[in-house]
């Protein structure tokens, strides 16, 4: 055994427990009976501690030293050295957040999370307030502890999008909203309904639930090694390339509920599935900043494969082109007075909306803006959390046009703040952003890509993403991948030009 | 903090992982896709390890001798003193059994329980002959570590059924077989096929799915705190009394499959889900010997609660004069000929047949007898493993008047010994012999109990097995609850007196 050997035995382990971690998560979430709910937080708590024992722990410091010492010498870029600086970074700013820091944060934010449900069932803000303060202290005692150069946000981001700034993302929002806005304009000077509802039909669930794995398989998802599932709040996890769960949800009216959660998870699962099979249980599959069990190179990384299939592939013209057929055939009255370009106008209408989670793919952005903006000039101190409300309804004013009538479909909808998750926010945009220019770049490269899209051959495209961005796992930042792939970092213009060129399309806005 | 207190919450914390193991298990049984197997396999081991190392370590040690210093004087029928007990008698044994040969167990009985399966498929008993003689030669290690006064049986069967021993056995098998063999000779010599052959038709899936949940909650089963899942070998598991997982198995033709699997497993899950809630998360909710967060008495009184609702109660006059209206509602045409009498005469016909898991409750604890005196011989040198065939079938001639045609349907049909689980087959037979003992003293004790269950009424059984039985967990060995229920300590003579009233009165012997 070298010493690497030695480190990749340990590390090994430690990626079993984070995937136990993952199971239990995804159990908890499908098919835990409601009672369960008490026992298996202390099982979880009870592992999460363990774990974060065995990872910042003496044996760790001295296995890396030795690995270290040993592929000094070793190409850089290897996977070997990848690994090692990935597991340094976390093990280095795992030590650096207290343990007691991190039981304060999860004590409180349990609580914090279930005042917050409640919360926002009774519209009842000044309830979730103090709560909320708690955080945002503990999120700012959090980022003093991780340390930053510029701003307690990029100390915060870090754990999500490594790399990514308050300072840029300022950039890249205002990028965003100069090609957004005026779009958006357009589009809402010249949006009517439908001619037909086809949301007042009721669709069979089981039928529903048949077509969300038929279209999933489809578009390669592998069910040898994988499921699909229903769940509250859809989501995709993974323990190992093996075992890749999705979820999605269903609505007896709004068939597209299920159909596009379920491509968007499918999107996640892709990545997971397509992972190099020699980066199984090493560091290059887990976020061990995070203590998390995921393959993709960074939140943001992540959610590009689910934007990706969900949108530029699950609403374009050629998928329901395609694929239309096959949804008339299950609900042939519901649909019978529908086409395919019904259908992908039905999928794609625009309109200014209070909940993100329903917004389309013009406006969803602004949603996350609103929300990072809030989330930086609270961490500032600039807005005080006493003022949200108002703050967020000028927001929604600002960037939508609406005002909430309500806090819980305004400043109340999202959970991600009752738990602490400040900073993750910006990753769903940095997807879409991403999406947009992978997908011109395998345009670029693949000249029969559309040509294979539109005849609902899907494989050229997961071999090409598996080969340049898949298969790498955690191996690569986000960044590098897109300069792998692209010649570029990050960069707006390729999502700008797509919604352009499809909604002016869609909308005959010439 | 008191030290009872420290070491109760060291204890609470291997216990999650007991728990979460148990969680690992049933996914992998129910839910998990094939391709998951192999990373499964890594994640059980790696948490197994784990979790043998926080029990047998050096802080449960000191936090253990702490605990029963200070718990010395305090009543030696308490919990708290049955808790440090149960946990110091485990420690002691783990202590002794080297970790090397652990591992050689698990390595070689995974690997032999892969060949036994080949093996059964393809009738080639030589093939898994030298997995046998290696798992045996580890069985007769384990028991020379563990321990043993007379016979090294006694050591194996400790580690499911403490206080057994193989000279009881034998004294327990002669009385089952003086009473049982004539019996079924008698029985053997009526016994004619039913009118109306019920198992030709065919049983839509899903209505016996919702007939086996019906049954399972008439008789007490709290989905609050459950569910009801299909398994192709049917189990209960339980992650603490708030989330206890049964499942069942389904023939199209073979109603009685569904449905007396459900039943038997909500036996299991009966007694975990009514063990009282301050036992949560302690020594008396676990196995700490086998590592397995379970909370009945021992393996036969667990066995003891699914068979008494499986067979004393699911098995009776009194269950399907109540229950036969509801069956024929779920199949009007398949059971159009039928009635409750000739349902319940189909559902209890005695046949001597080849394979234990389809035998009847007759025949059923002479294929245990058969079995348990080759382990004894086994491990004595008596009989080889060479000979094993011969001597099987020998014994299914002396016991039940067949000889198999082949090994399938003969030595090799039952899993335990390929994977190593020497001394867990005559739990069945302790299981049904308490059941028998228990529902006799609570015929005594309860006089209406007879005109409650013609009635369908379960509730008052339940609270009465919970109040004597369920309620303590561990805290009592098998013996000692059976004495504190009815005075005696294990006895045969309720069995047969139940077997030989039941199918005296069936087959009108007299």
């Amino acid at each position: 055994m070298t010493a690497y050997d030695d480190f990749t035995a340990h590390i090994a382990k430690y990626h079993d427990l984070l995937c136990i971690l993952n199971t239990l998560k995804w159990d908890m979430r499908t098919m835990m009976p409601a009672a369960g709910a008490s026992s298996r937080g202390r099982q979880l708590a009870s592992l999460t501690t363990l774990a974060k024992s065995i990872f910042v722990s003496d044996e760790t410091a001295r296995l890396l030293d030795a690995a270290e010492n040993e592929v000094a010498s070793a190409d850089s870029d290897s996977y070997r050295a990848r690994a090692l600086r990935q597991t340094r970074d976390a093990y280095e700013i795992q030590k650096r957040i207290p343990a007691e820091l991190v039981a304060r944060m999860a004590a409180l934010g349990a609580e914090s999370e279930a005042v917050w449900a409640k919360a926002r069932a009774e519209n009842d803000f000044p309830r979730f307030k103090p709560y909320l303060k708690g955080m945002l202290a503990l999120n700012i005692e959090l980022a003093e502890a991780i340390g930053y150069d510029d701003h307690p946000f990029d100390a915060l981001i870090l754990q999500f999008e490594p790399g990514m700034t308050a300072a840029r993302l300022h950039q890249i929002f205002a990028e965003l909203k100069a090609g957004i806005s005026p779009l958006l304009a357009r589009i809402v000077a010249v949006d009517e309904p439908l001619a037909i509802d086809l949301w007042e039909a009721e669709y069979d669930l089981a039928a529903q639930k048949k077509l969300c794995r038929e279209l999933t398989e489809l578009i390669g998802f592998d069910y040898d090694r994988g499921r699909l599932d229903s769940a509250p709040h859809p989501f995709e996890i993974s323990f190992t390339r093996d075992d890749v769960r999705i979820t999605t949800r269903y609505d007896a009216n709004y068939l597209p509920m299920s159909l596009f959660a379920a491509l968007h998870e499918a999107g996640h699962g892709l990545y997971e599935q397509n992972i190099a099979p020699e980066l199984t249980r090493t560091a290059l599959t887990a976020d061990f900043l995070g203590q998390y069990a995921v393959g993709g190179a960074s939140f943001g990384a992540h959610e590009f494969s689910s934007r990706l299939w969900e949108n530029q592939i699950g609403r374009s013209p050629a998928f329901w082109g395609r694929h239309f057929g096959r949804l008339r055939a299950a609900f042939p009255q519901q649909l019978a007075a529908a086409d395919a370009e019904l259908f992908y106008r039905a999928v794609n209408r625009v309109r200014p909306s209070l909940i993100r989670v329903e917004a389309d793919e013009v406006t969803y952005n602004l949603h996350i803006m609103l929300r990072t903006e809030i989330e930086i000039a609270l961490l500032e101190g600039a807005i005080a959390v006493d003022d949200l409300p108002e703050v967020w309804n000028a927001k929604m004013q600002e960037y939508l046009g609406l005002t909430p009538p309500d806090d819980r479909r305004g400043v109340l909808q999202d959970v991600h703040w009752s738990f602490g998750g400040f900073g993750s926010f910006p990753t769903y945009t940095i997807g879409n952003i991403m999406a947009a220019q992978v997908l011109a770049a395998a345009r670029e490269q693949m000249p029969d890509l559309a040509a294979q899209l539109a005849a609902g051959d899907y494989q050229p495209l997961l071999t090409w993403l598996t080969e340049n961005i898949y298969r790498h796992g955690r191996a690569y930042r986000a960044d590098e991948l897109l300069k792998r792939v692209s010649g570029e970092s990050l960069n707006t213009a390729p999502l700008l030009a797509y919604l352009e060129n499809k909604y002016i399309d869609l909308y005959a806005l010439n």
